[in-house]
């Protein structure tokens, strides 16, 4: 039977492995780490990189524990109790405009109660659309979930197709992939959704292998510049206005510097900035219930 | 007696009295002006500048009427009725980082049931504070609130530093200013208030040119555009994240380029970004209570 340690353990391991993955891909930017401890209990370790290919980027773990606030509480559902939450968390603005934006997360939280349950997710948000790498993208993410259930690639494709989705602006924020949250006992053991999480975690680094590689020393235009900081400014929105990790964050007064590491290094916004045409092709891809699976 | 067409015709003419002051202050920039109409009822005439000294700037006007959204009814703590709301909102973000970002609203309310209110405020974001600047500010406000009330410029000073808060970052938006909100019968007539409001409205171009006519020709290092492009990111905080006209205007499906012209048009997010000296007077500085007026 797996406890929270064992979870923890596999979430740190976790973060080795893609930590020392990405070190691989980019060939010269390092990590550097910084632990940090909580208040109430626990702490994590946060990684940042800031290399040529990868201006900003973090690869972050913690496990963090102890008496849950009531708002909290309340917001989840639950009565007053301890809890315990671990998770690892990613997000990563390439140099390159040519390259995407990648953001994964999982995360495990229960209870002393005994309430338990998983969540996560993993989506690219290209800066231009490329039909053929967006269909790679969530071949690979069906792969992931079909070797554990056949029913969690749609399901869950249709929750990222909602959850990141930009409301005031009307569009997604980039091709999706997959979210879910609070998997318990319904959807599969403990042992079962925590080795689904760990192939959702090992995915990441091939995933942003396909995109990188493929784009990272290509050359690329001042127009393609701009138009990734302006590409830039809503993901920062979505992120202020709507995450719900960043909002749990901010307010439980958490660790500041690590909840906005996700925010760009560097952003735009232009009163109606006039997309070209081939931005335009991007805009209007970036809807919900696009089947990239199937798509010619 | 006055009505909301009188003071939707003297908000108007505010828009133009700042507009050509602003346009005299800059010397080469010109507003261009899209006119645009609500679906439920009005519409407004926004302005934008961006010239070689003002990167960015809005000036909009907008007056608009209809049913009141239920929720926002909710909000308010009104029954359902129909609302008119006129205003005028400034956002300027200049090119040189020695200018500080200033802001400034009024605007009107009123129900067909008869509840009315007036609400407004003007504040000043320095990238670097200036005491002498700072003071100037505060008093030039005292002045517009002391013709009209002894007890304004106090509680709306306070009511400023509250409300220009960013509390994830444990900071105040920027030196403060005023702020005020739901003013009506006990606070004075109708005809008193607007004269008020139109007031600090005609309070705005003096104020911007103490600031703007001293920098914005100053040379300038690139640390100190760099250190403009990380407090510009706080703005987008604060406006994203806190403040409740952008809440406002997101939730009720808005003129989204309109509510969001306030956003910088260029910033900065880096992990954990450490100040300079001189850069940290101004960080030590951005807290509330400051008696600006009585500060030597």
């Amino acid at each position: 039977m797996i406890d929270r340690n064992i979870i923890k353990e596999k979430f740190m391991a976790l973060q080795d492995h893609i930590c020392s993955g990405l070190e691989s891909l980019d060939g010269q930017g390092q990590f550097r780490q910084e632990i940090w401890k909580r208040d109430g209990g626990g702490g994590g370790k946060t990684r940042v990189i800031n290399s040529r290919h990868i201006e900003k980027g973090g690869v972050n773990f913690s496990a963090v524990e102890g008496e849950m606030p009531s708002n909290i509480a309340n917001a989840l559902g639950l009565g007053a109790n301890r809890f315990f939450a671990t998770g690892v968390s990613i997000v990563l603005h390439a140099e390159n405009p040519l390259v995407p934006i990648i953001h994964m997360n999982v995360r495990y939280f229960e209870t002393d109660s005994g309430v338990w349950w998983f969540g996560g997710g993993i989506d690219l948000t290209p800066h231009f659309i490329v039909d053929s790498d967006a269909i790679q993208f969530h071949r690979r993410l069906k792969q992931v979930c079909d070797k554990h259930d056949s029913t969690f690639y749609r399901e869950f494709k249709t929750w990222a197709d909602d959850y990141f989705y930009v409301k005031h602006r009307k569009e997604t924020r980039g091709i999706g992939g997959i979210f879910y949250d609070r998997l318990s006992e319904s959807r599969g053991t403990k042992e079962q959704l925590l080795e689904f999480s760990l192939d959702v975690g090992h995915a990441f680094v091939p995933a942003y292998s396909d995109v990188f590689m493929q784009y990272y020393e290509m050359p690329y235009t001042d127009r393609e510049k701009e138009w990734q900081l302006h590409r830039r400014g809503r993901y920062a929105e979505f992120n202020l206005v709507l995450d719900k990790g960043t909002k749990f964050g901010l307010d439980t007064d958490g660790n500041i510097e690590s909840i906005l590491m996700s925010l760009p290094p560097e952003c735009k916004w232009t009163y109606k900035f006039v997309p070209n045409k081939r931005e335009q092709i991007t805009l209007d891809l970036l809807k919900k219930e696009i089947d990239w699976i199937n798509h010619k």
